[in-house]
């Protein structure tokens, strides 16, 4: 028996059906799938082999999406066909959101069926640079609710993993978030986002300026989200914010972090909206709030109204 | 007989002497402890040894010099001391400068005398933080040229290495820098730097809105200078540019970018000085001067009049 494949007919889960772990198989299917994944993008950023390269160089088609920051390559395309035609062909029920799918005009809706969250190359405008900063990042939800997590580091060659309830790991080694609570002694992580207009710069770098003022320790940038959110859950990092981040990039994310004990908010202060584009993460409650309260919101379109 | 004891008494260089490679020894020497330090360095951070780990929570006390950001740890001071002692024995009539010997008030002077340029914990934020970002940096000068430069990136075990006239390598690949002459196309490093009052952190952030502005593609902030300047010299990043690092950060990686192909410049447009404590660094002369005529100077204190 397949428990994954324990779904009513128009894809609603019943996953309470036999007890037990009924996404054991699923989660199983998306650490094999990050991997290989990661592996290929491994092999084209890291140039090991030289056919595969010289092949992307010759095809490589860079198009703009909505700034010049906010690259789309072949690679992204291939990687996710890779991870959800295996997906598909192995739950046939089961929805998906994916980046590229989405950007080619799928809808991007959370529904109650169990649903695929994939970002195939998070980095992609550290990959065009061969900036050795990029994962592949898949989550998966039932009933709305996030069961697991799976992100791979392709050059670093890291698997982070988090199942609801069971905890979360790097390699089989446990993630346990930071403690911090005071932002004097914090190392913040940010991401640009995509819009690069002036009002949306200004923000952008106020935000910076306010965490700077208030003694942060350090802000850093490292052009990935998903592995930005990694470090915080490695406990690297006492907190992540940002706008204009997508579902795809938060929802593995999102159960590494919760499983490593740390909070995962709007920049609200209130509840996690996975299609809402905006995200605090923090090792403590008390520093998501903090940072929650200095922040000035930076306004993008939801996920699900696109 | 040893190329690298071949001084005039007071320590002078006569490295014509012998022809050949004469600070070959000096180089392969730099290279063990570059990758015994930095394994050191990795142990401490991967917490692989709980034993260090303990005694380094137990003992650690962290202070501050010029800001909460700039933190020293007991883990600088006892790789410096395990380079620079295993440096003074073997080369006697050698100079040192190096990062925490100069905030315990060693005169910061290059003269023509063979000086190795030390940073123990380059990125020691991070390190303080598990933020696995951490290199240990060796750079080596004679008549005030830099010969070569050695630096370990201490999770990754990568070994950066430049020898002047020599090329420059990452684990015996060679490097090769950027070719990018486009703002619009280049992905830019920098840091923070020390200093962290309002006046310095306006001209800080105005910096990368105007290369944002300007159209680059992304700007990163990874917390060390040294790396980046890596990521630099293997093309994986256009440009580099900072003020208020110091020539610990820079002596090394200097060389690795030079021999790798890349333009290393005062954030003036001029030529580099080393003790100035600014620096472009860029793989094209044409990306280095666009940004000298971008940036507006923060100004720090020169490394030699401290």
């Amino acid at each position: 028996m397949k428990p994954c494949e324990e779904e009513e007919e128009e894809g609603r889960a019943t996953a309470g059906g036999g007890g037990g772990d009924p996404w054991k198989e699923c989660a199983e299917v998306a650490v094999q799938l990050a991997r290989r994944a990661g592996q290929a993008l491994g092999i084209l950023l890291e140039e090991k082999v030289q056919i595969i390269r010289k092949a992307l160089t010759e095809e490589k088609q860079v198009s703009t999406k909505t700034s010049a920051a906010d690259l789309v390559t072949e690679t992204d395309h291939f990687v996710e066909n890779l991870i959800i035609s295996v997906l598909k062909e192995k739950f046939p029920s089961h929805r998906f959101i994916a980046e590229e799918s989405t950007a080619a005009g799928s809808k991007c809706v959370l529904t109650d069926s169990p649903t695929w969250i994939i970002d195939p190359v998070d980095g992609t405008c550290n990959f065009v640079h061969r900036f050795p900063t990029v994962a592949v990042s898949i989550g998966f939800a039932v009933n709305k609710e996030l069961e697991f997590g799976v992100i791979y580091h392709c050059t670093e060659e890291r698997l982070y993993t988090g199942r609801r309830g069971q905890g979360a790991f790097c390699n089989d080694k446990r993630l346990q978030v930071s403690k911090e609570t005071d932002i004097s002694k914090a190392l913040i992580l940010t991401e640009i986002g995509p819009k690069r207009d002036p009002a949306t710069l200004k923000l952008f770098l106020g935000n910076i300026e306010r965490l700077l003022k208030a003694q942060a320790h350090g802000v850093r940038v490292i052009g990935s989200s998903t592995l930005a959110l990694c470090h915080l859950a490695s406990g690297a990092a006492d907190a992540y914010y940002q706008f204009g981040l997508h579902c795809w990039d938060l929802a593995a994310a999102t159960v590494i972090i919760r499983e490593a004990g740390g909070t995962v908010i709007d920049t609200s202060g209130g509840p996690l909206d996975l299609m809402s584009c905006r995200v605090i993460a923090a090792g403590t409650r008390e520093m998501a709030m903090f940072i929650a309260q200095e922040i000035q919101t930076i306004h993008y379109q939801r996920d699900d109204e696109n």
